[in-house]
């Protein structure tokens, strides 16, 4: 085991869980049982149908409030989860907060309280700042659950989940799969998230693939394989999931290459996933930036998986939102 | 009685009420019969159910639809008002609407009538201009009805109507109390909607605390007792309700002290409260200033009342959306 | 016939329509069999219900997604359609989209794949762009529906269907009637959606009347009177339908008058409608420049049809979104 992680040290240990083992708030995927991680994930199997079906409904969260607090911008995210909470018959209050009107206006404790007193009982939240969701999730009623919809660099527990769920689909028993992430790890926090999930479920080899500015924290590595070659990255995997890079990181940070050399080096494409197992899957958590860090045509190839991890986020942001009611109010 | 407030004679004495005295649009506690006002608590209490129980919901306006035009930004009104909408079955429409967009398109009226020929029949209207609820309401189709949810400095009646509810829950008969609202009395609806209520309802004593530069208009009084001290305020009190002061308010009118001297003069504190009766209740509109108008311990004390607020804003506004639609097509 | 318009040559003859006659896409006007657009008014009437009634509502669309993702600003368009997908039992989802975050993020075709996988059904897209539906129409799933909700110049059909079922309600049959459309023809889709429709049914006169510097492409005219004299154009017209005009566009181009001028020569007021038949009906989409394109005496007047067209929107935009989940799914 690495050294904690000084920026997860709010969580205490069992904030997530409830005394009878079941899931409380969704904060990190670090830390949560295997088990019910993979229980999890079967669940979220049963709320996918076929494409042009009618979308699985449940009337699970009937009656309940679901408030989507995004305070850092998203379209799918909020898009995701708004539908989860709606096919689960609740009500979803999408707010319109930002850090802007954060500063000025009340404390987030004080939204939160508000937002409680209006039975306002799951709160996903989105936040730039590290520590927000526990913090949140310390100081709300017995009867609320927070969900972590993305919190700065540090965890992206949904978008792991969904990570999981499509690679379990595709290619079965994480223990047997080496998994490759290429791109932006240090400030990644789908990375972040997807190793855990990964590292929880007994992943065999996990590579990390970034430019040396780009690489994680040697702190934060836990067992995985730190690579600065794409080609040595990608070699032999089962599964490879290109990270977005912010444009603005691009040929900004000392060491980082501009665009074109970005795609020819950390760029993955037909030509680079010939070093991968012949039927290696290809992620990516969008939105993709086609031609820098994946090759258009990989994307739309049937390698691709990267539609099928949006419909998987769906299901899995059902899965836990019906769990963390069944944890509360039985059922 | 004082003489009446020029702002107000937009309204016509019955323009709130059917034929019938059924609550026909919702634009100000001024006038309203104190009969109707304690119906319509009683109804709010109705809609009241345990923290972390499932939230009342009713189908009595299942099929209608619910506009909120909030022509002046707001978080919690505008939430609590699209929840109060959904638990009663109505489709709530949520528009982007600001003044900017008002002055380079269509008149507000124009706006009215298309919400209305696509059958949106409850109107909750928030608006920085004096006189506009009532001038809608004068405007609309006989089937539709208009709801103030926050009007320049002037009204903001749901908002009176929840404090009352609050007061009432806590303290009882109204009749008996002595009320102190402290802080920007001058530019307060809130304030404004409070006084019009608890006046309607017979309070004791009503005492309006401020800083000279911020004390109400002598004409809009009616027998309130106007202090400056807050000392004398608090004094033997059975509620004080702080005030939100505008940052940018502070120190900036001459007589109006700075942020700090703000606090130690006219921050409602533990300490102060030694003055109000011992189970005196704090009460806060919304949102805080917490160490500018309030102690943050005392708002967070057993005192405080101020979430309690927040979930009565939700019934309140279904009790009168539940009646104006009651008014209108029967039921 | 005229020319074909190279802004259109995008859509396959076929593209709208499925290998059984059906509505598959709602794209344009053009082409569309007159059958069909009859049949669509048909509908649309049995979603109509009186003023202050419940609204009409099904469960045809139950437990399908409706994504509304308007690329330009809309506040009508959107809550029409809003509105219309919800009455119809839909979920609908509004997205924040806006061009300058598409330019940012991702392409418009990923945020439709992304949407797809989300298991939103029907697409309703407004895009400042020619060309966008029918784009995103060829390349959608096979059980994906695009509704174009107003497209740059070029078309905005739900517009034009609203149009004609108003003036078939109005007037009767449209092979009987000489229609006149005033204003900024040069650039409204509303105008060539509605020369399209009236068209489609056989209109006996189409006359486009407009400042020379805002007359039509001659290539698109298709048998209209162009004309700029507005008295010759409302010369025994049974249907007037004024356009709204872009403020920023009187008094720029050479040759269009100033704001008081277009008043005088291309505004339609009482004094200008005695020259059309004494029943004719004044038509506009809205929003209006009371004053500019219209006098706002005659808006309000017994003549106007404006706020019914406002009703016939909802009911014409459920009949298609009924129609097109019909083709793909049965029922």
């Amino acid at each position: 085991m690495a050294a904690p992680d000084p920026k997860n040290t709010l969580i205490e240990p069992d904030l997530q869980l409830a005394a009878n083992g079941g899931l409380r708030h969704l904060l990190t995927l670090d830390g949560l049982p295997r088990g019910l991680i993979s229980d999890i994930l079967d669940d979220a199997e049963r709320y996918l149908a076929p494409a042009g079906a009618l979308p699985v409904r449940s009337g699970a969260l009937a009656g309940r409030t679901v408030g989507n607090l995004f305070f850092e911008p998203s379209t799918r995210t909020r898009a995701s989860f708004d539908l989860a909470g709606r096919r689960l018959g609740a009500d979803v209050l999408n707010l319109d907060v930002n850090t802007s009107s954060r500063k000025k206006g009340e404390s987030i404790l004080d939204t939160i309280y508000t937002l409680e007193a209006m039975a306002v009982d799951i709160m996903v939240v989105r936040d730039a700042s590290s520590g927000v969701p526990a913090y949140i999730a310390q100081h709300v009623a017995d009867h609320v659950s927070v969900m972590n919809a993305g919190e700065a660099d540090v965890s992206h527990p949904t978008q792991g989940l969904l990570d999981l769920l499509t690679i379990r689909q595709h290619k079965g028993d994480i223990a047997e799969l080496t998994v490759a992430i290429v791109g932006d790890i240090r400030h990644s926090r789908v990375a972040r998230s997807a190793a855990e999930g990964l590292r929880a479920l007994g992943v065999r080899e996990l590579r990390l693939v970034s430019p040396p500015s780009l690489a994680p924290d040697p702190d934060n590595v836990n067992g995985a394989v730190i690579l600065d070659d794409l080609d040595e990255g990608l070699d032999g995997a089962d599964v490879v999931m290109a990270l977005r890079i912010q444009r603005e990181r691009i040929g900004n940070l000392e060491g980082t290459p501009g665009v074109e050399e970005y795609f020819s080096r950390y760029g993955v494409s037909r030509a680079r996933m010939r070093r991968a197992k012949p039927d290696a899957i290809v992620m990516h958590p969008g939105p993709m930036n086609r031609g820098i860090e994946i090759e258009s045509e990989l994307a739309d190839s049937p390698q691709s998986v990267i539609t099928r991890q949006v419909t998987n986020g769906v299901a899995v942001r059902m899965a836990v939102l019906e769990r963390v009611h069944r944890t509360l109010h039985g059922g």
